[in-house]
């Protein structure tokens, strides 16, 4: 026996097909699980299939959401005038918990990674541009992420959405509050000095 | 909308009573989830399942097996006279991936650990002395992890163990092969002296 059950093998490799969960990770989350209450593993793999049967997401924005439209696009009270563009619903969150924005979004599910394959056909950039070409939207916050694929993302979007009449906007890069001069790298350092704000 | 809809964020604080995901890993392990093909949702749901349904512990050694006795303790041409006594199934697995044993197993099914409440009772040691008493076996090998709860566990079984007529040894503790010196730590230095053997 130089290897488990092939039931507790099974479940290994499934967990391992999972981001950021290698070999060790799956064996030590299998072994909990086969330690647990029964409930709880039970309840686990309810939640997971409910997610993929109750979750879908929304068709104007492209949220996860249970309802369509989502509570977002569907709120008479938020701003339908401006959409912030991100990359996934965990970005939305974000945006939302801060209680800074009152706009809606859009969510591309992803980003452009010509290394990984990713094209602007896997995201949902063709629907951006029908939302704004059909609409009353007069500005675009392009909030991907501030790294190689995320800028590369943002880039492509500015250019695709230049010939519609709305103003683009990307979220501001520098220093983040509390934040130290010392420890910030170059990169952040080098958006700081160019976002720099007349006093 | 300042959380997730209720379904994603069950599946979340499920997540998040597995050892070692905090909140962020639980949303991201959601997220990939729900974009992930839904028969790779379904796969992991059921191995989770057939885990809890399938896998028992071996009456005998107490390891995860889908039979009872498990294949080590059924297997006669394996050494019926010792012990390693073990924390839990994936150090078996640990053991007999190396290939150096040939005896059998007990599977504690934890360690002592008197900050957690993990007291004798909680472990399978009144089954170890009951398997000491009864029959053939000559020596019991105590492989518990070398940290603070490890060393309390042995140092426990050492002393319950002792009015039994076996053989009690502790596995080697020193520096590991290919392991340097200097990168060493104290304890392992100290350790390393203390079973140190004349050439």
């Amino acid at each position: 026996m130089h290897s488990f059950s092939p039931v507790i093998e099974t479940l290994i490799s499934e967990l391992m097909k999972l981001p950021t969960i290698g070999r060790k990770s799956a064996e030590r989350l299998a072994f909990h699980l086969l330690k647990s209450n029964p409930k709880q593993a039970e309840a686990l793999a309810k939640a997971i299939l409910d997610v993929k049967h109750r979750i879908i997401f929304c068709s104007q924005c492209f949220n996860a959401t249970e309802t369509d439209p989502c509570a977002i696009c569907a709120n008479p009270e938020r701003d339908h005038t401006v959409i912030c563009v991100v990359e996934d619903p965990l970005n939305v969150l974000a945006i939302e918990k801060a209680g800074i924005y009152n706009g809606l979004y859009h969510v591309l599910q992803g980003r452009l990674s010509p290394l990984r394959g990713v094209t602007p056909e896997d995201l949902r950039i063709k629907e951006l541009i029908a939302r704004l070409s059909g609409a009353q939207i007069k500005e675009v916050i392009i909030a991907t992420n501030p790294d190689l694929d995320g800028d590369t993302t943002a880039l492509y979007l500015s250019k695709v959405l230049k010939p519609l009449s709305v103003t683009i906007s990307r979220i501001g890069l520098g220093i983040p509050m509390g934040g130290s001069l010392e420890y910030v790298d170059e990169g952040t350092l080098k958006k700081a000095l160019e976002g720099r704000k007349q006093l």
